[in-house]
């Protein structure tokens, strides 16, 4: 397959998007669109490019005062009947048209044409975001390479339909344990019925009245869930054990230690045992490089509430936002698509705040 | 394997038990055994003897007014180290000693001793009463040849530690499902989480006082637990559907019907599906053949909780009760074992209730 992404291509994000999506790119299967992107970005003078696994790195280094990071994931989810990419009327359907190609589309586009812009620019084009964290090409990076991250700001291109949702709620899985004594059910009251006993947690999550949170305007809901529960040993036993699953959304003034020591508290009595948990982040939003870009975009922001790679930026202190002309609700939908008109206006914001210095 | 069940061996129920125990019949693994009995009772000119599969029935037809039956199951649970028997000091070890080889020596040796007994005897000596119910002799030979049921009163050796358990409790299992609306746990205030809402039902449980019912002077103690409980679609979904099984155990003057409708009343509002149920057994000591056997005891019987075999009795108009002289707390353990006073004191019990009428 000859490389697509010529420079006819790149001029118009909208042309580009299709193209990408016509470069199939499964989660462990980005080699070719990674050797795609970062053979047009050798090509750009402006630009010094590095990779790491299948992510592409390209910056500027023009000497400004202040560095964004625009940052894309190439992979999709598995091609579900969607590929390759098809126009309906104003919508280009396809494997990753919204989740996030029309994003990754932005950044290409930006790098390719905008050899001046108001800060000095890292862009990242990265692996593996759509499967287990272990793979995922941005933690690589933070481990590996925290160098290519350094910035004053950074905008993650992850469908938002336009809108900028700021920061990300942080998210903790863990494991509620109730004991019990096994018995005969046919002689239950020799026993005790951890079922039984299981209640009382499900009646404080129940009544559990979440925080709601406001940061630099955005308001973030907090949540607090039984994701699963088990329990049961035999059909004649009175079982030993119940455990229940729950899963906390937790705004981004606490931490994950706070967030696991808030659990301990609403479960006293009960073994809580940490599953995993990912950190929230903080929207942001005062750093000069943030207002300027929320001035181009002419809208409120909103917070983010689910978990994104935003969150990496933010635990290295790097403020970052999600922002992409993706519709959320159909990503990793069969009929997955993305407006075109939200690409452009998505290109000409984004333009409109790089391209202010320069003008 | 030469039969082992000689006129030595038969003359001695503590012998017999060991015998019998060594003839493995694990559950689908009985035709030896089978063979075993029914050569030995065929011998017997006082009886008649038939067979359905591995079940094997011998019946006295001596003109007597009323008949008994004496029943037991030739199966055992697996093999777990403890094949064949040892004796230490006066007990009997080996799977099966308890539930129920030493009960079916009792039957078989008065079957083989007792040429003209008080009551017409009918002996059963049936497979399959370990596993599950379809393969259940007993029930087979109740579809298939129920003449052989027809009798006064019936005795099943099941072991009850030399105590007379009358009647069963029924038990009946069924699932109770809690509905709700699946969000991602982010948006969490857009669904209902069905294990939450499950804690009502939980609550329910915790709160029921089980009634207490005294028939014929044995009390039953009934039950109602959650003996398993599931829930959930993924670690960020608010999960849609909770299912808590839960088991009934009911006295014998509730019928399965009626203890249905007792659960949909438990757990009004709610969808109740019945998994599946089994009839209790009334105790029916008023017969005259059971208060002569309780007088042979000379000890108060007490209820039987578990459900056994007896119930197939009770469906068919018999009455019937529980009494061997295994330890039920040791059947299916890996130290089985049965004390041989306790063998001693079941026969010479039963040949003190049916040798009467000669003596």
């Amino acid at each position: 397959m000859a490389n697509p992404l010529s420079e006819d291509v790149l001029v118009d994000p909208v042309v580009l998007t299709r193209a990408l999506v016509d470069v199939p790119s499964v989660s462990r299967n980005e080699s070719a669109i990674a050797d795609f992107v970062a053979e047009v970005l050798r090509t750009a003078p402006h630009l010094s490019v590095d990779r790491l696994g299948n992510t592409v790195m390209a910056r500027t280094d023009l000497g400004r005062e202040q560095r964004v990071v625009l940052a894309g994931h190439l992979d999709t989810v598995p091609l579900n009947g969607n590929f390759p990419s098809t126009v309906v009327d104003d919508l280009i359907y396809g494997c990753g048209a919204s989740d996030m190609k029309s994003g990754v589309a932005l950044a290409l586009h930006l790098a390719a044409t905008l050899p001046d812009p108001a800060y000095d620019i890292t862009y990242l084009f990265y692996e593996a975001e759509e499967i287990d964290s272990q793979h995922n090409g941005l933690r690589h990076v933070a481990e590996q390479r925290p160098e290519w991250l350094v910035a004053d700001f950074a905008v993650l291109l992850e469908p938002t339909y336009g809108v900028v949702e700021a920061g990300c709620q942080g998210t903790l899985q863990a494991s509620v344990h109730v004991g019990g004594r096994r018995a005969h059910t046919a002689r239950a009251w020799r026993g005790i019925n951890a079922i039984h006993a299981a209640g009382e947690v499900l009646r404080r999550l129940d009544d559990y009245r979440p925080r709601t949170v406001t940061i630099d305007g955005c308001t973030y809901r907090e949540g607090l869930n039984a994701v699963r529960i088990s329990g049961g040993v035999a059909g004649n036993v009175v079982p030993d054990e119940c455990t229940v699953q729950v899963n906390m959304r937790f705004a981004p003034d606490r931490t994950e230690k706070q967030a696991l020591e808030h659990l301990h508290e609403v479960f006293a009595g009960y073994e809580v045992e940490l599953i995993d948990s990912a950190p929230g982040a903080m929207p942001g939003l005062d750093a000069a490089p943030a207002r300027e870009f929320l001035a181009a975009v002419g809208e409120a922001p909103a917070a983010k509430l689910g978990w994104t790679d935003v969150a990496r930026f933010a635990a290295l202190g790097v403020p970052a936002l999600n922002y992409g002309p993706g519709d959320p609700l159909l990503a990793h939908a069969p009929d997955e698509h993305v407006e075109i008109g939200k690409i452009r206006d998505g290109a000409a914001t984004l333009h409109r705040w790089l391209a202010s210095y320069a003008i």
